[in-house]
């Protein structure tokens, strides 16, 4: 328990403490938030209360990520002991280091290297699949491969980042040539995206699904916001392009595995069976809820608050995070510090718990209703989507955060 | 004429001037291709010979890309005027600043940010096409969008890199369920690659066409290491990704779009005509002629040469760079400083001009007989592919160079 105010059932308890970069005073740095503040982890250092090199003067969080599992545990269980038990000055060195979150902005958590998105919710490529190839919504290869591809990663934003709609070329089903301009089929995607760390894998080194855990250090939410139009013509043969290249926004905070570890739960049962360098041993399913909001210009401005418009869960995706991992690894590629994969579009089996605007409204046909009256087939400018994740069990609860971005 | 000895015909005389970064005593520093030396380019700024900060201690190219196409001029003028012109302290300060190339280490002339490749050139799409999709090579989008996609910037290597044969899942042609195992069918793609700079674009702003020059630095030559039978499984819906995220080589010295004015001719006709935003007032066509060398581990063992098996030219490419660049940026993407774009393989319409070996063996039906008497369908451990590129017209010579990697 906490002797910082207002930390228990805030999410932000002493058993999340996630990571991030914060700016106050035109200074960014590195914090952890606990309940409604962030602790300025930087002031921890210089103060010598916390002995963690790779956080001093650090604007992004790769170096702490690098330095491995055996010295995020370390921060870990320092930050706990500091926010529970600290007394006389050190206490005070850490009253001294606590500011209000409202009062900060949010950079980036890192520098992203390279950005990779998988495709690992059946459910969402059973959705999609259906609306691009009817008679063969799941390809032979979706039960083998842990299915992703390379995005792009320099325009990885933060939340809260506008987002302005792309142009391009986009086909009407009954032109023979397309037309450019504006996309008119604007979609977010709800993914969560795991940060990886330690040293850099060797290069033609697999990494063994049993030893995933090392390499990773935890999780952001992700909006890979989607140009669907301008997707269904230009994906052919060699995948998305410009309709995903124009923004992903993630979440600031990153929480770590340590903090999700009570809310794991059994792996999805899949058959086929997995290839063997597929099989963890461990769990690797998480149960953590999540959700969709949307705001549009004119609730905005009638003051009314964000509509719900999905809810689901991370527990039920058909490939998990250390699949993910061990196939990247398997060709021999280099994955570290500065490494984000999104998990693709988390969406459940039934309407509502869909991830993004083409599989709630299919492809636009049966547009939303919102409270107020106002429809979405695709998003509008002046929108405003929020995702949101948090883990519950009992009386714990590990919150993400959200990652807003409005259209326009 | 450069007082520097033996510079004529060596295709890096001083109309060529190609920056790269090479380690010599330890440490790493930009420098200047000129005849058979590296001209320390950190040390001419240290001895105030050049006036750019952005190369002064520099262990990247990047500082300098992001500069702009002003500051490029103005380097490549000052270093023409220094190698035709100097004399007395200002001679002797450049003699001591000349290595032997072969002396030198050289590295990644940038660190890259994003990687995006293209696939420009038609005949090698219908080549590849015909062998995916006999009835179908060419699919609708290809005339009117320049297809490309993000590959992984981590593992771009440079020249003389080895190349860990990759591991991955393939599935025979009859067979239900695929296996995992070392690439069978791994291959080599012969590429050119440009560097972008400038400052970076801005979000949610398309470069015009005509304003590309000034985005666009040079090139080197690429190699997309590629393994056929991992491709062919993985790569629907969402495009290439371990096939190809193993390694990918560049050669170390970038030639700028100045050194290359004398080989532009004229763009190739398309039909149809392509979108405005895709139509430029310049030629961008290169007249660059390309050649494909292997050697294998008994080749070298008895001391031959390494083959030929294919020579090109990159004037025919169906789209070209200042399409490339319109489209990446049509959607708003951020472009700059650190962005290595590849043209995809280039291949000409006759067997002997094919950039690959997937092409030039159908898909290894009709195996290449090397001098000797080695047969190959795709590469074998142990065999080096050496890709050239040198643009030639009368006395001038303009070379690039080359990109080497060795597998196994």
């Amino acid at each position: 328990m906490s002797w910082i105010p207002q930390v228990a059932g805030s999410g932000f308890d002493v058993d999340n403490l996630p990571l991030g970069i914060f700016v106050a005073d035109g200074r960014a740095r590195p914090g952890v938030a606990i309940g409604s503040y962030v602790c300025d982890l930087d002031a921890l250092v210089r103060g010598e209360l916390l002995d963690e090199p790779a956080l001093a003067g650090a604007q992004t969080l790769n170096a702490f990520l690098a330095a491995g599992r055996a010295r995020w545990s370390a921060l870990r269980a320092r930050l706990q002991s500091l926010f529970t038990d600290a007394t006389g000055e050190e206490r005070a060195a850490v009253e001294d280091a606590l500011i209000a979150r409202t009062s900060v902005r949010m950079q980036l958590p890192i520098a992203v290297r390279d950005y990779v998105d998988f495709y690992s919710s059946i459910e969402h490529a059973t959705n999609v699949g259906k609306l691009f190839r009817p008679d063969n919504p799941i390809l032979p290869n979706y039960r083998y491969v842990p299915i992703g591809y390379h995005g792009r990663a320099s325009t990885i934003v933060v939340d809260g980042t506008p987002i302005a709609r792309p142009t391009g070329q986009r086909k009407l089903p009954d032109a023979y040539a397309p037309v450019v301009g504006p996309a008119q089929m604007l979609d977010f995607e709800l993914e969560l995206a795991f940060l990886t760390g330690g040293p850099d894998t060797a290069h033609g080194h697999a990494v063994p699904i049993d030893a995933v855990r090392d390499h990773v250090y935890g999780y952001v939410l992700l909006d890979d916001w989607s140009a669907r139009d301008i997707q269904a013509w230009e994906y052919q043969p060699l995948g998305p392009f410009l309709s995903k290249s124009f923004a992903t926004s993630i979440s600031p905070w990153v929480v770590s595995l340590d903090a999700l570890e009570p809310f794991r739960v059994a792996n999805r049962a899949i058959d086929p069976a997995p290839l063997p360098y597929l099989q963890p041993r461990d769990d690797w399913a998480y149960d953590i809820d999540l959700e969709v909001a949307l705001q549009t210009a004119a609730m905005r401005a009638r003051g009314e608050a964000p509509a719900t418009i999905s809810r689901t869960n991370f527990r039920h995706m058909y490939w998990n995070v250390a699949q993910q991992f061990a196939h990247m690894t398997s060709n021999g590629s280099i994955v570290g510090a500065g490494d984000l994969f999104g998990t693709g579009t988390i969406s459940g089996s039934e309407p509502g718990t869909y991830g993004s605007l083409i599989e709630l409204t299919r492809r636009g046909a049966e547009p939303l209703v919102l409270p107020g009256g106002e429809r979405r087939a695709f998003l509008e400018d002046g929108d405003t989507v929020i995702l949101r994740a948090v883990a519950v069990a009992g009386d714990r609860r590990v919150s993400f955060g959200e990652v807003r971005g409005t259209v326009g």
